[in-house]
């Protein structure tokens, strides 16, 4: 059953609102067995909203179309729907009901305008609005399943969930969807792409199972999903699936679906019984920051320090002015000092060190702009690397303090 | 001049990612004089991108395409509209260069996947990519003007300014928009409201020029816009309006468009000479990072701490033990003492210190979560106040942190 969703509204079109929508009505259509193929937004206008109309009955099987339902002059939206399917608008007395006790209860008198909401399409199903005024309307139209929803995100979530999907609920004809996304971090998009590719079908699929990636920088996601007759089959193939790309990729995915790299090394840190601390110059306490995102992050988080200046170094951290002097604060020696540092000072089991260009000054062609050095010291040795991340300075470090996560999470696991 | 925004994925088609591409083109397109009339969105399907492509250069003047340029299979978007129009693709030999220097840069080898975003139709106009790999395209189909982006946010926005517009700009004729967004902090939404109703007229609108308010957490933003015959009229018109409300509201708006509040504190604090260091420990290091995210924060910023517990609060900042016994780590006592220690060791000129509880656990019916000290210590002398910001811990840390800020700005200001 294809699904097209369609909004109509200038504050859309003209880009002042999001259509967040669209992606919710999506996600739930899915949830419920649908195929989401088309979105489409037109404006207030007569002429586009019935084009726009008679396009996606030809096309889709499920029509969910949003906005325009209100008193205003330019809600159309119902008005052109009955017009473009020869349906005319008659009063529907319990919406009228509805709509006279709301303003009652608001000590209001109703207006002409206000009764409009409550005329709809001839031989609908209205739709209960049972959070404001305008009542939807749901019908079907040739092969389509035709409905019409409030913009209003809240009015439009409540009268989808009570009072429209149980009305269509039955014809997903037994498909259910599983899905699952593995985060991955440290290797490139492509590199991901070329490790999985061999494990494709033609259609890209991998036994049956759907892929696709998508950079959410700084990780990249990897979104499998399938369609199958009922949940329990979709999600065991969702699953074999996914122990395949595990087999390929390994330690690269750091997680599935909502969790954050900061919390897995958090629930790693607390399964270990072991404490950080982080001293952080380019990123500028973005790692803390992360770090302490975590609820409960006070149990293995000890102290950070943003140490910009040299003389902060040599004070907070304890760093040798005269390893300053002769490798320059961005150093494979100054980060190891200052991971050695933190960790001393606080009395934590793992001190990550930090200290990078971020630019967009500062750079030499020694050491451009994007170069930054992360130190790991730890009861079980010391760890050092030089990366070169030439992004603008936001997702530098973005990305410097997500590979110090990673690392932090890849020396837990190899520690075991 | 007519314009589609057609967005290819199945991620946004799926929901998993919401549309705000669109909307920001829309945004940008109206203050260069054009008038959106469609946005759509089809998955990453072959045929149903050649159709959108065919249906979007047939009714618009200008076709605005994002997403699938990337390296993987999945990324079709280019490949398609070569085959729908006839133009095959060809090695463009510059962003070839580029794309192998990016990853030259990297110290990686660039796949052949890599190198298929170098491929572009014949004859178009590639827009160079300087955030990232993948070139966009821009060619003329027809009446059309068609031009291809990348989905990434932040590369489309920088190639639609710096490489696509100027090519396109002189099509538009007739009416221009001119628009100004005001930043507040520091008062709720309802209150802005009331200030500044009084000076709108019945259509709600500032001698013609239109307003909105937006909130994006932790601030609220005043939209004003006006369309006239010209910029330079309309551009006038929004200046007069933006007049009146600083008359209204004054210190409340801290900056105006791009501004981030953080750029205007560093901004003060280089006009003045003064630095800045930070003690934090429920804000975890964001106010730190926010400052840091700032080129040049060097120059003020000295250096930060996030002293999470009790035994780093003592050492790093010298907070008095019995301060901590006598009114606990949450408390004004203890705010100002970490404002006053991290002023003294830095040798900075204005200290702060923040100190809360950002839960979800840790709260007593005295002090409960979302209760935040936050103090700072400046020549001129010490401020100090509680707050209570009641929201999940993430926008907790937000509005601490912006809260912090907010009132270095206002001292700055009053110290002149």
């Amino acid at each position: 059953m294809i699904v097209e969703i369609l909004a109509t509204g200038n504050e859309v079109i003209d880009g002042d609102v999001v259509n967040s929508n669209a992606s919710w009505l999506a996600q739930r259509m899915r949830e419920a067995g649908f195929e989401p193929r088309f979105h489409s937004v037109v404006p207030d206008d007569e002429g586009l909203i019935a084009e726009a109309l008679r396009r996606a009955v030809d096309r889709a099987d499920l029509v969910l179309v949003t906005g325009g339902l209100g008193p205003t002059v330019d809600d159309l939206t119902l008005e052109v729907a009955a017009k473009t399917f020869g349906r005319p608008l008659e009063a529907h007395e319990e919406s009228l009901r509805r709509i006279r006790g709301f303003f009652e209860r608001l000590g209001r008198k109703i207006g002409s305008n206000q009764e409009k909401q409550a005329w709809l399409p001839k031989g609908c199903t209205p739709l209960p609005n049972d959070v404001g005024t305008a009542p939807g309307a749901y019908w079907v139209e040739g092969r389509a399943h035709l409905a019409f929803f409030p913009g209003v995100p809240k009015e439009l979530h409540e009268m989808f969930r009570r009072h429209f999907l149980p009305l269509v609920a039955g014809l997903s004809a037994g498909t259910a969807l599983a899905r699952k996304t593995l985060h991955c971090f440290g290797m490139p998009e492509g590199q991901l792409d070329q490790d999985i590719r061999p494990l494709l079908d033609e259609r890209r699929e991998l036994d049956g199972v759907k892929l696709g990636f998508r950079v959410r920088f700084p990780t990249i996601d990897l979104r499998l999903w399938c369609s199958a007759e009922d949940r329990a089959t979709a999600e065991a193939r969702v699953a074999a699936a996914a122990q395949k790309i595990y087999a390929k990729v390994g330690e690269g995915i750091f997680g599935e679906d909502e969790v954050r790299l900061e919390e897995v090394v958090g629930r790693l840190l607390l399964e270990r019984g072991k404490t950080l601390a982080t001293a952080e110059s380019c990123t500028g306490g973005l790692l803390a920051s992360l770090i302490t995102d975590v609820s409960g992050a006070s149990r293995y988080f000890l102290e950070g320090v943003v140490t910009y200046s040299n003389a902060a170094k040599v004070r907070q951290l304890g760093v040798a002015p005269a390893t300053l002097t002769a490798h320059g604060a961005v150093s494979a020696e100054v980060a190891l000092e200052m991971a050695r540092g933190i960790r001393a000072r606080s009395g934590a089991d793992f001190g990550v060190g930090i200290t990078g260009i971020a630019g967009p000054e500062g750079g030499s062609p020694e050491k451009p702009v994007g170069t930054v050095h992360i130190a790991v010291v730890h009861p079980g040795g010391e760890w050092e690397q030089r990366f070169l991340f030439p992004f603008d300075r936001l997702r530098f470090k973005q990305l410097a303090a997500a590979a110090a996560l990673d690392r932090l999470r890849r020396l837990m696991i190899s520690i075991g």
